[in-house]
């Protein structure tokens, strides 16, 4: 997608062939900082430390950050200590493991001298295959969008709602949830996107308003408090967020509070879609109550960092020193409150027959 | 309630009997700071600085500002200006317009010799009307947490999840949502509270954890993102929040966020219970969908303030400089979605027939 108008990805090849530049999303929305990673201790340092975030560009980075340990030690040995340590810096995103050992069986079938040239075309092919489900993901998406601006007979703007970022900077290009607005808004369908903030890390107010407004799609920031109030009052057409794990019967884990926009989205009438490249999927658990929930540090809650007029990055405490906090990272909103599922293949029913109308070759697992 | 073990109230008449002391609440949780009020124009920025705040309390400290004017000019223009003045803090509060007609009322008929020593004892019957009608809520929703312990079977903790502040730092003392908490606490049933921050303005994590940390009462802060989670895994036994206005129906008008809380509640069968003095019942509204929801200053939502560790205020930015943000500070929920009012009368279902049977002197107006 665009940045002051010029097109960008999360992560690219750099000019010499030989290192990795991304964009430090640590700095955002107040700074673009462009990061050279110029070894695997410096891609696993990227990933540990958030400058990149989101499951399919964490395993984008980390098939990059093998493919610069080649270069450093093509051995066998040096191959799997690149495996072990990139796998160690964010243990619960899916995409790091399936790339990392995708990276290993591609790399163990060569000679050393061949690994570092192949080891960076495939990181590069797993990035380009990214930027291919996530295209796909926005064609049939647009057509949800489409059918919202029909049902207004073509007149005034498609208000969406979103949460947390599954924008372009949660993957390589595109985002899962908001590559179907980009693609309306570059087909000239008027659409405006009220951005959750996002508590307790803020990746709406920081992350998804960011994007948008660079790409130049109208954009409006709000409490996480108030989508239910707009929803009430006709001010939003549909929702649309990503997941980061989908059960087999279409229980979505996302961000936490996804779910209360669920129920309102439910409450009043109002299309909740889940945009999803097919690997969140996880075609082994049923009930979307046995995803487990990660706990992060409640210093995530109690205490929140921003930007003086000065332009200095300061943190404050919001809450008492002795209340303590809990900082819950996910919900789970079954599947009965999700309109449709929205996947690389198609659109889908959240259900179990639904997801494996699209993905047949699951019927036998599933059985 | 309690203050470092030492009973305390928002705001009290001084010991020289001619000034009036409050909390600031804008210093709070970081400081406790104890302001003298002297005039009536101390009153009135007390009030439009939200250095004390929650209608209850507003009604209070607008009545003691008249009462701080007659010790200046007890004549009927002082009485008058005093009135205007105080009037023009924070238009929309109700209470405060109610105080204030009061006050005028009682005084315009006295001479002005009298005003002074007649208006500090109103101020005083006015503080103490508002601290029995709160125990009276208190009282009725001791009895709504003493059903949840019997149906836990009087085994561990009830977990009670509350939304803004609604505490006594919002009236003069007990609170309105919080009484039946401070109630149970002190009746030795154990309750634990999860505090919602409550974004944009945090009066959740700034106020509700505070008071609720200083009268030792257990508690969480959490994300408002995250009780539709808590709820979902058995971790919320009831919720309890107060309104600002409920009309003739049942619906009711509070903090932006609580519509959302209430449809989790009913998703999952838990009890969601509204607070009430009967002041805040707007009789002359039927469906709450025609209360005006007050938008504020975007700013609460792209800027916030909090504590360095070096317990300096600083105030940050969170969003990018050129993202346009909303503000909507209350919604509605409708009384399909609150179990039961409580209010200084007793508990009633959200309804005009469960209000009249509890206000029957209502019935003529309502005919």
């Amino acid at each position: 997608m665009k940045v002051a108008g010029r097109p960008m990805r999360t992560i690219w090849l750099a000019e010499d062939g030989r290192t990795v530049e991304i964009i430090d999303q640590t700095r955002l929305p107040h700074e673009l900082v462009v990061l050279r990673l110029a070894s695997a201790a410096d891609a696993a340092r990227a990933i540990r430390d958030m400058q990149v975030r989101g499951a399919p560009l964490i395993g984008a980075a980390a098939a990059y950050g093998v493919a610069l340990a080649m270069a450093e030690d093509p051995s066998e040995k040096g191959l799997d200590r690149a495996v072990e340590s990139l796998a160690a810096t964010r243990p619960t995103a899916v995409n790091l493991r399936w790339a990392l050992d995708g990276m290993r069986r591609h790399l163990s079938e060569l000679s050393a001298e061949q690994r570092f040239a192949a080891a960076i075309a495939r990181a590069g092919e797993i990035a380009e295959e990214d930027v291919a489900i996530n295209r796909a993901i926005g064609e049939h998406g647009l057509r949800l969008i489409e059918d919202a601006h029909r049902r207004k007979g073509r007149r005034g703007t498609v208000q969406i709602l979103t949460h947390c970022n599954a924008g372009w900077l949660a993957t390589v290009d595109w985002g899962t949830a908001l590559a179907p607005v980009y693609r309306a808004y570059d087909a000239r369908i008027p659409v405006h996107v009220w951005v959750d903030e996002t508590r307790p890390r803020n990746q709406g107010a920081s992350l998804t308003a960011w994007e948008l407004g660079q790409h130049g799609v109208p954009h409006t920031v709000i409490a996480d408090n108030a989508g239910g109030h707009l929803m009430r009052h006709g001010e939003v057409d549909l929702c649309i967020t990503g997941t980061d794990r989908t059960s087999a019967s279409g229980d979505v884990a996302n961000k936490i509070g996804t779910y209360l926009k669920a129920l309102a989205a439910a409450d009043n009438a109002i299309p909740f879609y889940v945009a999803l490249p097919s690997p969140t999927i996880d075609w082994d658990i049923e009930d979307g109550g046995a995803i487990p929930i990660e706990q992060r540090d409640p210093r995530e809650v109690t205490h929140i960092a921003g930007w003086t007029e000065a332009g200095e990055r300061v943190e404050v405490r919001l809450t008492p020193a002795d209340s303590p906090a809990a900082n819950y990272a996910f919900d789970v909103t079954p599947a009965r409150l999700v309109t449709a599922l929205i996947t690389e293949r198609g659109v889908c029913p959240a259900s179990r027959e639904g997801l494996l109308r699209l993905f047949p070759e699951r019927r036998r697992h599933a059985a």
